[in-house]
């Protein structure tokens, strides 16, 4: 597994920036003759696209992807799947001050430190763009496992939480947040406007659940189902943590509390609860899986803030250019796409060595 | 990266079993020439070591290493070091029930379900019995990396915080909780107890910490130091949970509020807070590196709790063995190790790319 | 290491077929801060396209390379760089044939046997096609190891061998054969011409040397130089033998004549032969790294041959399409980008874990 | 697949040198349920183990494995099997001259070139007593193909090769060589005896053949089934090259002579011919996979070559210690471990993609 490669026997490299002509994904792995096209996928970026709707950032991308390899006569043939999309809104004009000052929070510091310098243009490899390539392999992953159903919603913006009394999963396509709580959608609407008319930005938490996962996916011990879903989703940006089933809450809980306890049912063991998110020893329980994902808020913000420049002199910089105020919301899909690419990936090496 | 291999450059493999002849790890990739002796890896085993109180498991254990190849004249080589542990007090017979019966909350069902069948002494493969040899290995790494300091301490027990103002790191090794706050060990010590006597089992989160990482290891976008660091500590046994600086608390911050400004500093750029725990972009940015870890109570608990045999019948089982009341107690020195293998891999990968 | 990508750090994964609208290849790992463009790239390209003498097959492809990704203002970021190169002269037509009947040689049927259909068009990701996407990946290699000079020729087609008396360094490029030896490159052309003619085919033999590589690269056990050199000159098409330095002559050798004995130089120790190929151990040893590589001759001839369709029955085929009637001459830049890219590779890993 | 790892879902990593206490490898990502034991794997070591003739070296090693882990009630459970033998008979004090100058044609120099220093007793990790290692692990990898039958011979020492059609297999183990010509045995025992008196040393080639194998296993192109089989095998010891059914040969046919035509069988087709060594595009035909290996001759032979010393002195090294003759003969049962290896990666990779 290489810098910008994921995943064990159905694996993905991304590519791109997010100013350069273009970004993509090859999909290696994939299994033979899997109905597969541009199609099927686009609904999957078209959730993630930007500029849909006020609350995310105004680039207007259409994100459209090409397949140019793997697919003949619509299904897959088992070589590498090559997909691009074409970056259209670039303006690369607006970045001229990130060339100027590193932009606290972001990793201008970082990759300058790292490699002597950097493609500085909207954040470059380091950009939230690349989540649209992750969506497209995504997509693909989707029809490797397709007796899964992958659903993320966001549970949490800025500290407002869902009622869970309220979850209704019909509602999560039908407001701009992906909320499965229409009242909270309702309060998010206010609060995210507000703080995109202040300049300002919102962490959020998302939540993920795959059902229809049988038991027996994942493996000990550096293959672990959580392990590979903890990688993958902490390889999101702006993600700074991750859960599988109750979490952090799990760590205050009593054994008995925490004990999912089982009785015999007519398709295997029945489970009582899911505190574990559906693994245990690192291993699919037939559960469903479950993975909470914090997106913490992003650093483009207007309040200027203290900084350096590349030679060492202090300023300070605003972030002037399009941005999400809350980039947590358009992270829902993108969260769906990695439990997918890791799901897909555990089945087959499950496949390869029990058959 | 195989299913029981962890890294890229830097990789350690483990094998064993909880009542196996022994367990062990290898290490490949280590840089030649540095010093290494068991006497060298044996204090870090001795940290982990069960049977040290009466706060964990009473299975004793020597934990006694032995560095079967690639050391020679003191040095390692650059040739794989093979780590080898035996195992000595294994009392088998303490587990007939687990052959008999599915412990809820333990790997017993999900390892029947997918390879047919188990080792079902001590848990076999899934025991945390294996976080000794990561813990072998943990030790190599740290001589990789010698310009490191990584410290963890357990943060809270069964829902008890430590209080930060109390914060003393050289209480950490001074009680059998790795507890940085005299006061919250003096509590601890009164919670466990009643946990143990009752035989129920509490859980805890462990945070630790790395000093001198400079800025530039990790890598975008897959091989990012927080996606490495969460892979790492979610495949420790009993994980449920990683926050890299923040965590889950910058999901409630504004961008004001979770902005890591810069000044100059005579060695660097200065950072006047650390929300982001030493990574920014999946690179380190010369902070601290900051990792906090959920660990749920232990499944093993003397109330019975409604369970089905491999048959499919419903039973019972109630959890006699020992056991430790709180398994992550023993996990500040498994995170210790895993930050340790991390950061060593992400150390060589940074120098095969950038010089 | 996955399907269609190869290298441990410095990895290029290739993608697509010889008939779908591009192929290419993502390098990962680069270093950054190298010098590269597409004018970089076009000439390595040039040498192995198709077209440019009636000794290779007539599909016209102007092989233009774009670099779509990991390259700023003129120089490697350390981020993926993305190749793409157009598809152009496709004639699908040509090959309605193939998808009738199995063309015997070819990877046909055991495509169909693996993955229960296949992409007929031009031998689809079977086609030596894929090797253009080697050869772009193998110049960005060659700017990874700028202290290596690496050249190949053609040693032998049909049996006839150059004299190595003859070989002049400066004849390669002078000649359609990249032959050294300005009297067998006359003999060839009438051997080749006669082949074509007739439809038939013949097979090659590419020597590959590197000069320049300094002692130490390559690793014990299974990253040897040497077993990375044969998986890379294995994976190229109609490739079916590999030899380092004297190869299977070796093997009739004593002891006593294949001792490759040392005395002191000025800068390390000084070789008197170099029978090892430059490798001992698998580890370079600073002479040059020589490689040998056996081509078939391509399956492709006009002569019918019994052959069975997809459904089983029995049929004949000739190999009407456009192709090389001798596969093995455009092999000689292929070699070149193989040795570069395996190369790149070992130079990392040697830094990575020596310093 | 780090430097002593081999292998994608099937792979095992080896460890220890020539005169450490022990030599072993961890198998990972077998498939559970297989019956395995000491006793199935130790008839395997003892093929290859040396001291049994005059024609090998005179060091007495039982090779006795152990099973550490991985296997429960005489199953494989899916975990990792660690498997270990002790090293016995050392004597390190026939090593002193080695640690005073480089042996020409050992990778004494290399390793100091690229580690800094070595262990020079025995070679340390270059020595052929690894095969040992793979050997116990080729035995395990025959347990997941059980289809397919796997045999190697010698052709070939010192230039003196079978005659074919005295070709018999159950000659194969009636004598010391692996040789399936009774006659040509009796030839090599008079070899080798005066090799093995002079102190000199031979080369040899070394065939595999496995029958069984079904069409469809490898992939393309850079886990080609003859790439694998190439880089495997090149990664033994003294092995100089690799060829896949008529390899070098090939080079010398024309495209009629080479081709494998087809016809239809009852079982799928039947081909008329096997040039192609059962491989096609990388993936297996169903016909027997074909693979042939070229030995040096070792570099340990007692008449003095000039040499230099770690100082960079000149001078002259003689190797008495206790060697092989002709190391290419104990290559046979270490090339049929290889083949096995490989192929039990490339079953439950296809099985992956596949199903």
């Amino acid at each position: 597994m290489s810098f910008n490669t994921f995943g064990r026997v159905f694996r993905f490299t991304t590519w791109g920036e997010s100013h350069g002509p273009a970004l993509g994904a090859v999909v290696d792995g994939c299994p033979p003759g899997l109905a597969l096209s541009e199609d099927a996928i686009q609904p999957f970026l078209d959730r993630r696209r930007p500029g849909t709707s006020r609350f995310t950032t105004q680039r207007r991308e259409p994100d459209a992807v090409r397949i140019l390899s793997g697919v003949f006569d619509g299904r897959t043939t088992g070589t590498p799947i090559s997909l691009m999309i074409e970056n259209i809104d670039q303006r690369s004009k607006d970045y001229s001050d990130v060339a100027r000052a590193y932009r606290p929070g972001h990793a201008d510091y970082a990759y300058d430190a790292k490699y002597g310098f950097r493609d500085y243009r909207g954040g470059g490899r380091s950009s939230a763009r690349e989540t649209a390539a992750r969506v497209a392999a995504g997509a693909v992953a989707r029809a490797v496992i397709a007796e899964v159903s992958i659903r993320a919603w966001v549970e949490e913006i800025g500290g407002d939480a869902i009622d869970p009394a309220n979850f209704d999963a019909e509602q999560i396509d039908a407001n701009p947040f992906f909320c499965p709580d229409a009242r909270a959608a309702q309060r998010w609407e206010v609060l995210v406007d507000q703080a995109r008319k202040a300049g300002s930005s919102l962490g959020a938490i998302v939540a993920c659940e795959a059902t229809g996962v049988p038991a027996g996916w994942g493996a000990p011990l550096y293959a672990k189902l959580d392990s590979e879903l903890a990688a993958a989703c902490m390889s999101i940006n702006a993600v700074k943590g991750v859960e599988i089933g109750d979490g952090f809450a799990a760590a205050r809980l009593t054994g008995e509390d925490n004990a999912d306890a089982m009785r015999p049912g007519s398709d295997g063991p029945q489970f009582l609860a899911n505190h574990a998110g559906g693994i245990a020893g690192g291993i699919s329980t037939g559960q469903p899986v479950r993975v909470r994902v914090a997106f913490k808020p992003t650093s483009s913000i207007l309040t200027p803030v203290p900084t350096v420049t590349p030679g060492g002199a202090a300023t300070e910089i605003a972030t002037k250019g399009r941005h999400d105020p809350c980039v947590g919301i358009r992270g829902a899909p993108v969260v769906e796409a990695m439990m997918a690419l890791v799901l897909a990936d555990q089945k087959l090496l499950h496949r390869a060595q029990c058959g």
